[in-house]
Parts: structure tokens; sequence; C-alpha cells
């Protein structure tokens, strides 16, 4: 419901030791990762050495037909992608996972995450005679990955040298036609994990599609660490581990994961209701009913009910068949006060003071939204409370948190804030607890989107705060 | 999720007093009711006298593409139709709105609910010449209208003749060139809402469809009542009111209908939210937590946990993205215990006494599985409560309640059930109590399915028990 | 090429003694009929008593996906139909066959025709109750069937009974679940021919379908004639027969039939190679090569070239890829003379007079820029020859030849249709040698579009003259 | 209908001097060179210098619906291809124009033809570091421009030093956002033509497309000529011209081109029918009718008609409507003779000695097929007589003509073929004679399919007849 908050991209990968229905594993796999991205997906099978794949844009449910899914060989390898793409022209060029040719055959790549220099790496591709099919940064990688792998005995040593090279955040999955190769930026910016399945291994964004298909989770791939799957075999090389300072998007937990997921050894629902019972230490209020925007504002809503003992709500239901292909209502219908896609529940807020929690506040627009929805509906006041902290700085590590001039937080006081969502009480997470939302105290996390704090500075061309950069295009999930 | 209880269609019809986009009106009040049925959608347009219809099976959103949509041209009225089919072959000859052609011109028709004499009806047309298109029973009422307009002198006292003949469930609209006409059973089986909206009327199965549009709740049509709408000027003929005692499905409050609409001027939700109360007073457990099965358990078990002091949690995630074209896993992934659809919250459940609420348990399967979800996440205990009573019954008014040798409460004892489910404790709603679901005394529901107290006898043709009737296909929402 | 003349569709059915892939063998039939209509496409398959149907606008090929295709069972009959539709709104209400419910079971219908007295029919059984779903003069074929099946003891009796009542073309196919019926008007206005294939029967419009799955021809179903097979057994009631003078479509042998078909014991090809012969001696002229418009002038023009000596020629070019969604030029484009459908060979006409030969000319439109290509191209000289004779009357027998005022040669002199289509000469074939195109003198022919001299007239409603009729959207094929 | 072998490819290409509708140029251009690609089909515009592209799988009519067509933007130049795809995985990449970027910008090709060192090139680059998408050598073309291009001053200097490198068939259209530049091999192999449109020019392989958007035919690009179109200004580079023999594949004239095509200044009809007329000199039979396979053996039966006085007939007939979703009869069903594609005219043939003239015989299957349909429907006798010669070595220059041993003529002696045919007798025209076919004696033709004198030799990794090479898959059209 937020609007313009989109996490980009997931990845799921298999490694069997024998040749089985991997397109089908990829397929549920996908579908628990779905609400990573929408635009897009697709698998890439490996079979007796020979990539085959099918993508294209729209829900893994309309890019994988019966038939489609069914043009996929049986193989021991899949890797697959989910996508929330950019708005670009011909959206389908981008969708992964891109499969080329190389001098050592073939190989496919999925990636999660934002390159900070791709600007540079590409150019400096293109003055030495490189085409780029793509917008992405992750034809980027696969040219460097090309590039290592000619003077490197292995593929695996290729992908290590191209990290040295590439900076910003990554999970990645690179399938030969021998190997199966995941990899994570050493400051872990984006989730990836690792499971036993069967006679081989399952990697994934996130744990949840572990346990679509029934896999058993093993532990996370570190940051930096470079795993490779082969017969079987597992390996890992940790020469990157270590380097950087551990700076997990927090964001993760607050949004973009499911709430069954676990995040290196944490759940992700606890770290919500942690995040509510932390508002409801920090800001109080005199109230008759909590209730969360759902879907990923209901859980804080929960926590903080539990640690304010105001009653627990749900005073919005949200319509679960808006699909792609939803035709979006006229200005003025929509000036009228449609209630579509979400519908206050009256007899829950009729009356009432009622705390309203939702994940995140970004352009303020969707907020002012739902908060007249409620009044309408006869909320006597309304509290409004933000699981995450105010959004000041733009993300360069895989989301789409714009530039300083388009955040809501940023351009306005508290009290302006208040007065345009036309709210009783206002109140962020505090920067403070945001990194408390899990109790283990070595994860580190990234918080530049709140502090400006980045982990690693990104490069030419990729200022968002000065204009609409012309490189938006290559920021890819 | 219980896999094999359908709601069996919702109506919508809106008449205003000047052309307008009416077509679009519809769209967004059949997306509110989608989930009264899945399977087929349409939307009859009447411009100037000439009514056009689009229609198809699948969800509102596959029916309509944009193309589709303003392939309808504009109008001053509009009626449209959400249905769950039956699993009949070529389904889309049942899909309505139903749109023929008789001797005073055409006329468009919709139809919630399920005859209980149309077979009898049928061969009785049959035996006069009549040849029919479909096998739904809104043929044979569009049939028994179409007899009587030859003799009255209008639309609706032809609709009042009818309501003399058809007996049963049936929420009915009915559209000429000039008028629409909205008819509720004399039992009010089914629920139907008349609203206002800019200078014109709107009708619709739950009053969730009206916030959907903007438009404002006036009251619901009376048991019997034939409402017809004309220029913008509105009438009632009440003569069929009060004829029989009122029977509104409670399965509409536990189950069928949002728990954002107001039927009979009492709030589903809170419905709901008592019926898991009553369920903490008949039923106690010593527990940690009390979660419900999504989307149709959550209120009840939020009543149960303010009833009873016990934390509310979320235990299971339910895949919003598995569409109709979700390809199903094989037999020997599902019995790997792959959790797609349904995904157990190990955090919230793992180590506890849960008690878990679902709407009802209807042939045990699906209860069963999710028991073992629970368990495989770690709980202790599972407490299974039903919000509804036992289905003992079959019901022959527009659901698809089957046989009693189908229905897993009749097959059973209390103990073989909670042995079968493997569950600690297993406890549903008493009969006394699901009448008390709504505050308003003077609301009569109709329990058949629970009771055996039918308000109104299945003729010839109907007999649900003694074998998997030809006429099954008859059954219509 | 001529633009606005319609054959108003085909039929095919097969009825075999032991279960087989009958829809596949109606569907290779349709693709042999596809000429006859290509707007829908229909297939209705018996199995075992029970009828099943797929059918949906479009051609043959775009209707029948392999998927929809193999959801029809296996069966012993099938009756199929193509059909150009009028313009109505919702096209899809009128595809056949048309698949009803009756007393006495199931009935599919194919019909090609067009009754003459079906607004009569039509409001008669209206007073009796009648509600019709479709616009189409079939369905009051099938309650005409209806109405005397409750009195007959048979279906084929019914059928007897029912020639009895409607009036005009009909070349009919009608499937009950235990026999197959094929019934030809007492005129017959349309073919309809027996072959025999495997240990069955086959019917088809045109024997070109008898080819396509390798059945062998037996002869052609009388005029009158009722054929009734059941059981591997055929029996024939031929009491209607005789009582009207034979009148077959002779527009079939120029234009509507393959060149590949046999009508009535006659090659359809040697029929437009007469025709060309007779014009050539009618209306002979000095020219360098005779090219025909393809496909339907083809054969003419050969005959032409052949009695008159002067070379054939391949004049003109049509791309034979121009599906149904092809989309049109924009009128900019089309007048600056832009040649997609049909394009001049330039070699074949620069610098020649040029005899053209189109099979007729309806509004002179086409012809005439057919002219300006070969004109454009460099021809000294245009001599237009059209193989029909000139169209005066409208048709009621089932094609689209519309009302006088509508048709070029009624409305104007032959000196200015010549100069309107800018040709140096113009000639029609004459009504006299129109009737003399087969060498079976026993042959009588349909002529009123050129005549006025209409077998059997068209009762109230019809009138095409004076004015675009309500009723129009009846004719059906 | 010879069932073996295609043409792969065709390119459109239009620069005008004002923004306007281009696709839409590009869209009627490839309806009229659909014949030489039905696979894949696509569209490249630049507007303002920006590039947008749609292509897909399918015919142009599948590819470019309404929506798609009118996503594409107006602009001052497109390019369009259709392309015949080898039977490779995933065809959809390698559907062109192949659109890419490189440090310059972005550029579109399109290219109908076969390099012959294609492979050595890959190889080259692979060494170097390039990855690639698609596994045509276009893509080898796109990269050795864009080397070329970071050294040269302009994008057409780039193109002249690729063709110092590039060897073997090529007609290239390429499109930088300020110029098109259009291409063609010194050896000729493939067509391309100019034209004059509006305020602009048009490029394309054949000359019917002009036809058929009403453009102005200029004059054939020659061979090793490259031209630039940039704002409306048109240059000329011919320092590739004159370098190597003249050898324009001569099966355009015989099969390939559309009749109405004119290539190098001659008829392809014309050619065709002087086939035809060599064919009756060199080896005429005594017969009563001489007929063509339909479409591209007809103009060769009437040249060898009006050569050798026997009466033309038309004997086949082509169904029209089979498209590429058309299900194929079972195996059993084709033996049982089913003549779905192609069904004879029994009154041109039955009891006549025929003269059958076809384009070519290649592997026979098809020939055969034809020969049977014609005794079955009576002819007498059978004279087979093709408008090629035998073909006898494999094409590397862009057919799928294939290894010697998988060629009819290579592999049977001659009455050996006459028997196998079934035919009273059977001749090839003379290999003499086919470089006659035209009347411009400076016309030089390739032959190297009939005579083995390849004008260019293939490189390594070409060889189609060692054994079915994996570089298959590197034709391209």
């Amino acid at each position: 419901m937020t609007g313009n908050l989109h996490e980009e991209c997931g990845v799921f990968g298999v490694a069997l030791n024998r040749k089985s229905d991997v397109a089908h594993l990829a397929y549920y796999g996908l579908y628990a990762l779905q609400h990573r991205g929408q635009e897009g997906a697709g698998i890439a099978v490996c079979d007796d050495g020979v990539i085959s794949c099918h993508k294209d844009v729209g829900l893994v449910n309309d890019v994988f037909s019966k038939h489609a899914l069914s043009s996929l060989p049986n193989g021991r390898m899949a890797i697959g992608h989910v996508r929330y793409s950019t708005t670009g022209k011909d959206p389908r060029i981008n969708v992964q996972p891109l499969v080329i040719n190389h001098l050592k055959g073939r190989m496919a790549i999925a990636h999660n995450g934002n390159l900070t220099n791709d600007a540079v790496l590409r150019r400096s591709l293109e003055l030495n005679g490189s085409i780029f099919h793509t917008t992405s940064d992750t034809e980027v990688i696969a040219y460097t990955v090309t590039k290592h792998r000619l003077k490197e005995s292995s593929l695996e040593s290729a992908v290590s040298r191209t990290m040295d090279e590439i900076k910003g955040a990554f999970s990645l999955l690179i399938m030969s036609p021998q190997k199966l190769i995941a990899a994570r930026d050493p400051w872990g910016f984006r989730p990836l994990s690792l499971a036993s399945f069967e006679d081989g291994y399952v990697v994934s964004s996130e744990t949840c599609a572990f346990d679509s298909i029934g896999a058993k989770f093993i532990r996370d791939i570190e940051p930096g660490e470079i795993i490779t799957i082969k017969d079987g075999q597992i390996s890992s090389d940790r020469s990157h581990c270590g380097k950087e300072k551990r700076s997990l998007c927090v964001f993760e937990f607050i949004y973009f994961a499911r709430p069954d997921s676990i995040l290196e050894g944490e759940s992700v629902q606890v770290a919500r209701q942690r995040a509510g019972a932390f508002l409801a230490l920090e800001h109080p209020a005199q109230a008759d009913v909590v209730i969360g925007v759902p879907d990923s504002g209901i859980d804080a809503a929960l926590g903080y009910a539990r640690q304010s003992g105001i009653p627990y709500g749900i005073g919005l239901i949200k319509n679960k068949y808006i699909g792609r292909t939803f035709i979006q209502p006229e200005q003025t219908m929509r000036e009228n006060g449609v209630r579509i896609k979400l519908n206050p529940v009256s007899s829950a807020v009729k009356g009432k003071r009622v705390i309203l929690i939702d994940d995140s506040i970004v352009r303020g627009t969707t907020s002012m939204r739902i908060v007249r929805l409620l009044r309408d509906a006869g909320a006597k006041e309304v509290h409004f409370r933000s699981a995450a902290p105010k959004f000041l700085y733009p993300c360069y590590f895989g989301t789409d948190i714009d530039s300083s001039e388009n955040l809501f937080a940023y351009k306005h006081t508290d009290e302006e804030m208040r007065r345009i969502l036309d709210v009783d009480s206002l109140g962020f997470l505090s920067v403070e607890n945001v990194v408390k939302l899990t109790q283990n105290p070595s994860l580190g996390f990234c918080t530049a989107c709140f502090s400006s704090i980045y982990p690693c500075r990104p490069e030419n061309g990729h200022e968002k705060d000065k204009y609409q950069s012309p490189l938006k295009e290559n920021e890819n999930g």
C-alpha cells in the first residue's frame, strides 16, 4: 500500500545430484518470493550441460503457463528470478535470468541488488568494444565475470576476481553447464540463504521459499562468501568475508521480507512486532484500538497493541483480487472516495480513537488517503505511527527510495506532516531503535536512508539527489 | 482454505437517471464481490433501450480487459454477476447475466441463490415446448417471468407472479430496456442491499461494493420485496413480504460475506468476533496463543483471544499470489509437505500451546493438513475450534454443502474427529449460539445444514443424500 | 476481393458406428469449408448420448487451439459449422452449432441458409412464451422442431413437420444423443452432400471437405430430403421432395464454392471456366492478355482465354498473409495507392491491352480500385468482364446481396458503369447463359438477384429494399 | 509446398526527413515480405535519437496487434525484419532487429543472409571477452561494427571496415540515432533495393514492399555498396563494389521472391515463365494439360504451357487458411490420403496426361505425395518437371539447402527418382539454362547448390556435409 516503495528482485536456485523436475521446484520457489518482484519472472534450467530459459514480464503465474513450464526440460540445476522492473521502455529485455554465451560456454545469471559502480565499469567495457543488450547492471556483472574467466582457471575464481571490482549490493546466482555459484556482497545488503533438498542444495533470497518446497534450511550465506555447488558437493570461498562492515538492509525486516522468513537467524515477524513495541514505548497514545495497514503494518500493530495494552483490531480490508490488469478508476471517481483496494471496517473504528500503524511513510500520499478513509468511517482520533524511521536520503542498494526532495519527511517538519496527514499525533520509530529490531547484537544494518551513513559510496552517475538521472534505468533488482 | 465450501454468486446493479459509465461502476462493484464467485463474471449494460453484454469464465480481472470493458457502451443501467460455477462441461454457457429476447423485448437477469423447485418448473416448461440453452435455474426464472409477462401489464407484476411460483433462495436482478428490478425471496436466504449513488440507485449482494464506488447505503431489500427503479424513481412491492419465516443463511456471517460488509444492520466482522467469543466460553483451553486460519478464521480468532485473555497471534501466512492458472504440485511433492499456499510462522507457534480457529470443518482434509503444518513448525499442543457448528445436512439454498455422507462431522464421533485431525482438543460452536452471532433478536437464520430444520423443503430431484444427482448441474449461484 | 459479398455458413457432420476422434474429423472438414464463413466456428460432439460443444468467433484455426480441440471427447457423432456473422453486437451468441435442451434431451443444430418466414414464426413462438437467446433464425428452427417433437414419435418426424412450416433456404444438420439428421430445403438453395467414411457417413456443404478427410462421395442430398443416420444405418424421408422447383443458388458455382468441389454432379471449376467462355462469346475484345482477380476470377479468366485464344496471364498477386487481426491502413495511405492486399505484376500488364475478369460487381468500389491498379501498372486498355450477370435485386436466401439501391448495376446505366470504373469496355454474363454454366439440363437455378424471379417470396419483415431493416440481424448463415 | 526449403529473412527500412508513423510503414512493408520469413518479426523505430523496438516469434499479424503497433512511437526512421528461424530452443532470442547499446549509443540491426566466417570471428571476439546473447551471426556483425566504431569517425566507416572482415551473404540495415545505413555483400547474394517515399527513402529486400506502401523504386543497391541516409540526404560508399563476382542467388528468382517483385531490373514472374519455357524445350512431353504446384510452380507451368502449346490448367487447390497454429493430422490419417493443404481438381486431371511443374525437388517426399494425389484423382500419366536444376550441394549463403546426403537428387539416379516419385517422366531444368532465366547477360548468379561452384568458401565450422553441425544454430536469415 505504500505505493512507491519496491523491493527489487528475488533469486532462487537449485542444484541436485540427479536429473529432476527442477523447473517446477524453481516455480514454487519463485511463488514464495513473488512479493519481492511482480513485474517479471524467469527460470533457466541446466540439463546435461545445455541451458534453456523461459522468462517474460508478469507474475510467476502469468509467465509460466502449464505449457511454458513444461517446455523447460528436466535437469540437475535451475535458477530463477522475480523482478520489480523500472518503468523503462521495453521492460522485457531486462527480465532475468540473463543467459549469455562466452568463450567457455553458456552462463545464466540472476541478481538481486544494485551496483554502485556499474556506470564506471560499463564505460570501461564499452571502451573495449563491448555491446549491451540490456540497461541493467547484471549485464555488467556478466561481462566482468567473462573477462576474468578468460584468465582464471575456474568460474568461481572469475567470480572472486569480479568481486574485487564490483561495489554495492548483490546477491548473485550464476549457473554454468557444470556449476551453480551463489555469491553475496561483502556488506551483505541483501539476504541469501542455503538449504538442503534431497541429494542437493537450494539457495534463496528468503527462507519462505525453502518451506514452500520442503527444503531444510542450513544457514545464511555470509556477506562476501562465494559458494560453489558441483556434483552434489559444496565448497565455499570466504576470501571476501569480513572485509566490510555488515550492513543488511533494515527495511528487509520492516517491509520487504515475508513475515514467515528467517533472516540471519532472526524472525521477520518478531522483528516487526518489536518495531511495534518500540513505537509504543517511544510514541504512546491514549486510544481504543490499534490497527495495522495490511499487509506489512499488521505485525507492528500487534506488537504495539501487546506492549500498550490497547486492543488490537482489524480495521482495514484489502481486496486480494486486484491483479496486474486491474483497470484504475478515473480521477473523478478517485476523488469521490472510492475504496476499491482498501476498505475500512466501520464497526472496528467508528467512534473510536485509533492508532494506525504502517510500515513506513515515503511520499505521504498513500498515508493521507488511508487516514481519510478512517475518518470517513467515523474514527474519532487517528494517531499515526510509522514502523520505519523517517526516510531522509536516497537508497543506492537496490530499493527505489528516491532523492530527498521526493521524500515526505525530508520536505516537512513534524508538525507539517501531522497537519498534511490530518492526524492527531504522528510518530516514527527512532534510528536508535530500528537497529535493535533483532536480538542479535552482532547483526549490522544499513540505515543510510534514515541516517545518511552509507556503508559504501555510490560512484559517478548515481546521484539521485541532483536530478532524475538518465542512469535510473540501470538500477536493477 | 476450507477447500470445498463455496458461496455461489454475487450480484450488482446500478440504475441512474442519466447516461454514465455504468459498466465501470459495475466492474468495481464486482471486484468488491469477487470473493462470492471466482469462476465467471459478466456485465450487461442498457443504453437507450439496447442491452449489451460481455461475460466469460474467469476472474473479473481476466474477463474484463481494458478492451472488453470499453467495448460496453455508456448507459443508464447495468447489472453484473460473479459466479462460482459447478464443474460441468462448458461452464461458459452458465455465466451470467443471462440476456434473452422475448415478445416484449430484451431482458437481462442475474441471480444469486438456488431454487428448490426448478426441476418441476423446468419439466412443465419443456412439456410446453420450451428449449433451454443453459443448465441453470436462472433460465427457469427467465421463462417463468416471460410467461407471466405475456399476461401482466408490467414486468414488475410478472416478477410478482413469478414469485408465487418459484421456491427457494434467490436474490435477483432483472433489467429490461426501461427498468431495473431487484427481488429477494420471502425467506431472505441471500442478502441484497440498496444504496443511493449520484442521481440514482445501486443494488448489491453486499455493502462492501457500495463502499468501493462511494455509494451511500440506504437499507436492505426485505425478504419477499420487489423493488423497481425507473427514470430515477424507486417503488416497492411488498406483497410477498412477511409470508415466510426470515431465514438468512448464517454462513453468510461466518464465511461468505466480507468482514467489512453490513448484513441486515449487523457487522460481519463483529459477528465473527462474537463467534470466537462464544467459542471461548463454550470450549475454553489452556494455551499460549490463539491463531486464525486466514482469511475467514482471523476475526473469530481475535474474538476468542479477547474473550479468553490468551494472546492473539499470526501463525499462518497465506500466499496471495496463487491465481487461477497456478500449477498444482504433484502428489509426491504434496506428501513431502510443501507449504505453497499456507506457511506457518514458526516463531509464532514453536514450543507453544496453540488454539487454532477456522471458520468451519467440511470434509476434514484441509483441517488435517493445517494441523500437521503447525505440528511440524513445533506447536506443542493444537486445540482446534470451528466457528461454525458441525455440518450434518446438505444445503439446497445456494451453497455446495454436500450430502451427509460426505460431511466429516456426520461420519465421525467427536473423539474420532479429534484423532483424525490429530488435535489435543476439538470444539464446534453450538447451534444455540450460532443464532446469537448478531445482536438483533428479530433476525431469523437458516441453520438447516446444522439442524436439519429446512425453512422450505427441496422438491423432487434435489435429494443430495441419495446419490450425486444428475440435476447437480442445475444448482446455480 | 468483392468486398461486400459473403456466403453465409458451411456445415459438416460425421456419424460413425464406433467411438472415434470425430472432433478432429470435423476440424479438418471445417478447414476445407473455411471459405464459406470466417467469422465464427464450432464443433459439437456426441459421446454416449452426452453432447459437448466448443465454439467461438474467429477462424477454425483461432477457435480450435490444440487445447480446445482436445477438450472435446471422442464420440460417434459430431457436427460443425463455420459462419459469416452479421455485424451485430456480441456476435459470439450467434456462433453455431446451437446446443439446446428440451423435454426429450439435448440437441445440437447447424444451419446454412436463411428462412424467409422466421419473423412470423418467431412472433408466434414469443406469443406462446418463448424466449430467445440469439437473434438467428436457427433458434426459430430449434423451437419449431422442439414443438413438434413433443407430439411426434421421433426426431425425424418432428423435422418433417418443421419442414411443413419453415420457408426459405436451409441446409440443416441436427444431432440428438442417438441420431444425426441432415435436411435440405425443397428448393435446394444451398448444397448438401453425403459421403461414406469408414463404418459410417459424412455430410458436408461441399465435397472438398470429403476429400480433406478421405471420405468417399456418395451423392447429393436431394432438395426436400431428410436423411437420418443412426447406428451406422441410413434412412431417407423424401416426402418433401419434388414439391418445389429446383433452385440451387447459381452464385455457389460462380463465387461461393471451392473450385475443387462438385455440386449436383457438376465441377465448380468447369462451371467457372464455362462462365469465362460464355463471356468471351458474349463480350469479345481485342486484347493481349486475360487476367483474373484472385481467387474467384481465376478460373473464369482461364475459360475466357481458352475460348478467345488470347493468352492467359497472372496479373495480380494477392497477399495470403492478411489475417483477421490485420491493421487497416488509414484513409490518407489508402488514397496514396497502397497495394497491400493485391498488387499488379507490372511485367504482365505493362503496355498491354488487358481483359480483366472478376466473379461479379456488387458495389463497384473494389472493381474501381483494381482497374486503377492495372492502369497505374501501365495497362494500355482495360476491358472488364463480370462472370456474374448484373446484381439488380436483393437476396433473401442466405447471402448478403443487398437492397437494389446499394447495387452498382441497379443504380447506373452500362455507360455510366463503364465510366465510373474507368474501363475501355464492360461486359456482364447474360442471365440466359448463367443458367447454362452446368451441362446438366435438369439442374434448376435461383437467379433472383439477377432476374427478380424469386422461387419463394420473403414474408413480412424481410424487405431489404425499403430500409436497412432492423431484422437484418435475423439473417443467418 | 516444398516442405523443406526456406528463404531466411527479409529486411525493410524507412528514413524520412520529418517525424511520421514509420512503424506503420514498416508494418505494411513487412507484410509484403512475409513470404521471406514466417517465424518471427520485429520493428525498431528511431524517434529523436531514441530507439524503441517490438519483436516476437510469429507472423507480422500475430506479433503486431493494434496495441503492440501503437506502442511504438512516431519517428523519422524505422527498420523491420521477418525471419525464418531455425528450430533451436528459445527462438525468441534470435528474432530481429537486434538492438544493442555501445559506447557511442544505441544501434539497431537487421540482417538477411548468412556469414561464412562468423565462427572464426565469434571465437576471436570471445577470446577478447565478448559475451553473446543470441546464437545468430547478426550479433557477430554488431560486435564487429562496434569494434571498428571505437576507432572510426563515423558509423558508415565502421561498416566499411566491417565489410573488410565479414564474408558471405548479407543484406544489412543498421540504424543509429542519426542514420540509416544499408549495405550489401560484394557478391550480392541477397537482393536489396532502394526507393523514394515522400521526403525520404525506403530500403527493402524486394520491390513488392515498395508497391505496398506506394514508394517509388529508384534502383538496386549494388553488391558491395554502403548507402547512408541522414537528414533526408543519401550518400554512397562503393569502395567494396566490383571486388567480387556478382552472385545473386538464382533461387530468389525460382522460389523465394514474390512474382510481382523486380530483382536487378528483371521481373521474377517473367524469369519463372522462362524457366517453364526452357523446361518445355529441354524436357518435352505429350500431354493434355500443364499444371503448377501452387504457389511457386504456377508461373513456370504457364511458361511451359505457352511454349509447348499444351493447355494450362489449375489442377491443385491450396487451402489458404492453414495458419501457424494448425493442428497436424495424425500419421494414420495422413496415410489415408487426407488432402487438407492441397487438393486436386479432379475435373482438371481425370483421364488426362498431366505435366506437373514444381519449383524444385529437395527431399522428394512432398513431390511424391503430390504425384499420388494426382494419380488418385484419375491422372492417366504424370510428367514431373522441376523449375530448378538438381540440388546436389549444400548452401551456405542463407537458405537451408542441406548437406548432400539429405538431397534427393544426390542420393538417386534419374531412373531411381522417377520410380520413387512414380512418374512417367522426370525432368530438371539444366544448370546451363538456369543462368539464362533473366535476359540481362551481365547478371551473375550463384548456382553453388547445383554446380558446387561456390563464390566464396565457407570457413571452419560450416561443413554441412559432415554431420548436423552444432553451429547450425548460427545460421541466420
